[in-house]
């Protein structure tokens, strides 16, 4: 390594093992590797990996030391965590007739990491689609903020692995990488625009897809087939994903009945029955192409006796040249026999072909996805006012500056915080029965009073819960039959809790946590505690944008409760996404900031907003 | 088909199309080729379908018009409801190294049906896995009683398509099938033991496992591999659908130690590193498979140069011969240049391989569920005594005897039918402000009372509802409050509701809902209204035997509140599982209920029960 440092080597590629994956020894060595390129400014990629490859006719290099020949040139970047993995992906993704740029086998990546690999993508022209297999990130923030913009550009598929126990500890055990919650990896990409795919198979249906199609411009797609259950599977798979089989125009079902038996149905999916002649099909992909109100096509094949795959192939090919050209095809040959040549031959060159309907579907919806996420706009969020920022600061400040570990934020300078970052908490004190009026007029009404007692767990089990107060009267008696329950049995009183009362509304949570390698995530969640039981809550990491805001709300189940569920009343959405951009906000401003949550949130009428009915925030000095 | 019968034929298949698919003259003519059969005693396959096959070499029976050769003799058995699919699917099984016993299109089955397909197989000693692709049920209810019986002995793995909206509608416009609600088919095949594969792909990689490999006694898996990053996929996926990757015992990890490089992880997944010889792939195979804390084995190569995959797939199945015959092992071979004949030549013949990783752990793991599912008790339903039986007659035949159209049982004869079939209802009555004391003294305490107004909706908004009231006084007193609540904001006061308070206790929701094709379906959810919302409700097809009843409740997701969550109180299983058998016995008395809701039903603790607060009953008369 010296001696290349000292002829003017560039770039290294180090394929030895026996670094840090190994011993300790080894990870000595990786950091004098390390040091040495940082000092000499030559770039190195590995150690223990499969090396690297790079198709351009002008560079034409092959430094893997596993594949003897440098696969067919193509758009497709591929990067590997796991060195024979990558040599299998490598091998796989050659017989779907497409083409690679580029292939880093990262290793160790004690210099060149993943984030270097994606940075030098999102520039380098001869790459379009980006392929990741992953088992850790590196720099899991720095991938955070580089991913987004990359996939702006171009889209990026990616499995990442170590999800279970079992993933994790050997993903620890063979390359020494940090376990990351899988929570956060999923945030992650949801917000990034990160395919992400659940498995191998996913991941190359998808790359082949985007490689060689353009990004569908929505979500409705048109199925031809000559046979009629491999069309409902593409169906069934379709719309669980979020694909929509509209039915063809008048007009289109007109033209495909001069062109069709009578026995063929003209809906969509069109099925042309087993007898499809290649005439037909082409045809039948010219008129279902043209129809506008599909973005996709789908073109399926069955060989049956009757028919020579390899005309149909041509007729394929040929038919789907007239298809306008920013809807993608894809194409299903449902044959052992391999498909024939001809298939990519047409006016659009490599068609994604696939053997089962349901691979289609899932690749075609994961685009579809993708191609939603590119052309939402990004969103802005939002940072407190400066004002806002030394009040909540110096809060914080003097809270933190006698702490000797991690406290919760006391409930009165919670309060000011809060009121700073201008969100709002429903009034509430404790107060003696003596004093409950007075403090009642303070609060304003409606009024819940509360028994506070450390003998009673469940108030209301008790009678130890009175609502609708609303004249000092009603306080002073609620407070008189208050202190009868709890001396009937015998309980400690401490005192009554005042608490304006919000009995209208929608419970929301709303909250942060802190994953130990991403940082804070907002943590959003609709309708009770209950739908933590059921994990029925979105998470993205701070900042968000209002249209990261906006989507949170759109990922849960409960959603639908904000809209006017079963006659009741809706909820204030605006309001509620106003909420998560200033926790957020807070999150900013406050990095010491380790746990908080705002459970329950009322969220009012539409106009009304949202209200905090408990909140508490727990800080880490730093350190 | 006259010629036939005459000159003594007993079964035909009837292959022409233009039948009941076709028109109205179809049908007719489908009608009359049914009549002839019927008459005659023959049986007919068919119209408008692919035929059939046979291997058994004594009957070697090639009546398909597509298939120019008999495919190898095997023990699957398959059934194929769309003609041209079920021709691809015997193209594609062929390249799996696994045999057919016999292959049935069945077509309109305008004679034999899917069931009576079923119903041979159960008894046909050369078929030991059936294999379904199903778009409708011709008769569901005794596909209903027919398929458990069968799926105790043999597996059953089945997609049915026609989920989704377009794929209803292609499968009803090419097959003139009705759609069935999937949610009544998913409960069926739940509770049936048919293992339902979401994708072709799966039907295949579960039926390659289960034709080749021992029924898994249990979820435990070891994973052999010379690559990490497929061991961390294979965990992954096995994980998410329920394998458990034990740790090896200390001894097997020690005498792997012996055996592996110092590089290798011996925890599980055993990855052997890429330079694995065949040897080491042997004795790895052999110490993992005797390992007793693992149920099943699967085996991962990657091809690296340094190693010839011929002699890897040798040892493999020799190492594989060394393994327990009751454990089931799979195999990944991860490339693109087929597989080695040697693999599936060892001492276990074939073995099921598969090109990646998850594909193995989806097809264990519904290999691990069916295993579970043959194993549990099928449990008994509950019957309603004669006595109750009769009383709840005399209470239906009485209130329908004068209905002209469906109706909502009256109070008081729910209450009735609640009594006799042993289901406890929240005692409540409605009063006057006058007789409330009475009737509270009937009711007995502790209780509820609230205003009932045609002009309050929302009764706790306006402190309507009084809870904890424990004596007479307290009803007086509470009554008083309400009447002048209700005058304060003027509005009408039809009476006081008087009821028993059951405030501790979990909220539970147990009801019947009624599927056009296939009968009463029983229903539950935990954790109030919310749950269904969330679709966390669990389906069964009644009767429900007391295993359904309690696999019903671990189904859901809230099933956890049962447990003691978060310091919550538990709540009463037993008696929630016993009140769902009580709901099905009823459902099997009274054939008229159309749909019934126990909502909500208060689930108490362990011993103390549980309590309906409300009910609802719909009843159709006969007709």
């Amino acid at each position: 390594m010296t001696d290349c440092a000292t002829a003017g080597v560039h770039g290294v590629v180090v394929i030895a093992s026996g670094f840090a994956e190994a011993s300790a020894a080894g990870r000595e060595a990786e950091q004098r590797l390390r040091a040495l390129v940082r000092a000499s400014g030559m770039r190195l990629v590995g150690p223990n990996c499969m090396g690297l490859l790079n198709t351009d006719p002008a560079i034409a290099l092959n430094a893997t030391f596993t594949t003897p020949v440098l696969p067919p040139a193509g758009t497709i970047g591929m990067l590997s965590q796991s060195g024979a993995l990558g040599l299998a992906m490598l091998d796989y993704v050659q017989t779907l007739h497409v083409g690679l740029s580029t292939f880093v086998s990262v290793g160790n990546r004690a210099d060149v990491s993943s984030n270097d690999v994606l940075a030098y993508w999102a520039d380098d022209p001869r790459t379009s689609v980006l392929v990741l297999y992953l088992e850790s990130f590196g720099n899991p923030r720095r991938f955070a903020r580089l991913a987004p913009d990359v996939a702006r550009r171009k889209p990026i598929i990616a499995v990442k692995s170590g999800r279970s126990a079992a993933g994790s500890r050997a993903a620890a055990s063979h390359s020494a990488a940090l376990a990351t919650s899988d929570t956060a990896v999923e945030a992650l990409f949801e917000q990034a625009g990160v395919i992400r795919a659940n498995t191998l198979q996913e991941l190359f249906d998808v790359a082949v897809l985007l490689s060689t199609q353009p990004m569908p411009l929505g979500p409705r797609v048109g199925v031809v087939t000559n046979a009629g259950g491999p069309g409902i599977l593409l169906a069934d798979t379709g719309e669980t994903h979020g694909l929509v089989l509209p039915e063809l125009t008048p007009e289109t079902q007109a033209a495909l009945r001069t062109v069709l038996p009578p026995q063929a149905g003209v809906a969509n999916p069109v099925d042309m029955i087993a007898a499809a002649t290649p005439a037909q099909y082409a045809r039948t992909i010219e008129l279902v192409g043209a129809d506008a109100t599909i973005d996709a096509l789908v073109v399926i094949y069955i060989p049956p006796l009757v028919t020579d795959p390899a005309e149909i192939a041509q007729a394929i090919a040929h038919g789907v040249g007239t298809v306008p050209a920013q809807k993608p095809v894809l194409t299903v040959f449902m044959t052992a026999q391999g498909i024939p040549a001809a298939l990519n031959m047409g006016p659009r060159g490599t068609l994604p072909t696939y053997m089962f309907p349901e691979n289609a579907a899932l690749a075609l919806s994961a685009a579809v996805r993708y191609g939603r996420w590119r052309t939402r706009p990004r969103g802005t969020p939002v940072r407190l006012s400066s004002f806002a920022h030394s009040a909540v600061r110096a809060v914080i400040d003097r809270v933190l500056a006698n702490a000797s570990g991690p406290l919760w934020l006391p409930p009165g300078d919670l309060a000011t915080v809060l009121g700073a970052a201008g969100i709002t908490l429903a009034a509430a004190e404790q107060t003696t029965p003596a004093e409950a009026v007075a403090t009642a007029e303070r609060l304003g009404y409606p009024l819940v009073a509360k028994i506070v007692s450390p003998d009673i767990l469940h108030k209301s089990d008790v009678g130890g819960v009175i609502l609708g107060l609303d004249t000092p009267a009603a306080v002073a008696s609620a407070v008189e039959t208050l202190v009868a329950r709890t001396q009937q049995i015998g309980a400690r009183l401490d005192g009554i809790l005042l608490q304006r009362q919000v009995s209208s509304g929608l419970e929301a949570l709303v909250g942060v946590t802190t994953d130990p390698l991403f940082g804070p995530l907002l943590v959003c969640g609709l309708g009770g505690t209950l739908v933590e039981v059921l994990h029925d809550v979105a998470f993205r990491l701070t900042p968000v944008s209002d249209s990261d805001a906006a989507e949170m709300l759109t990922k849960l189940r409960a959603t639908v409760l904000l809209d006017s569920y079963r006659g009741a009343p809706p909820g204030d959405r605006e309001a509620l996404i106003a909420l998560l951009l200033r926790v957020s906000a807070l999150v900013e401003s406050v990095p010491e900031l380790q746990e908080f949550d705002l459970n329950p949130v009322k969220v009012l009428a539409p106009g009304a907003g949202v209200m905090a009915l408990d909140g508490r925030m727990r800080l880490a000095p730093p350190g």
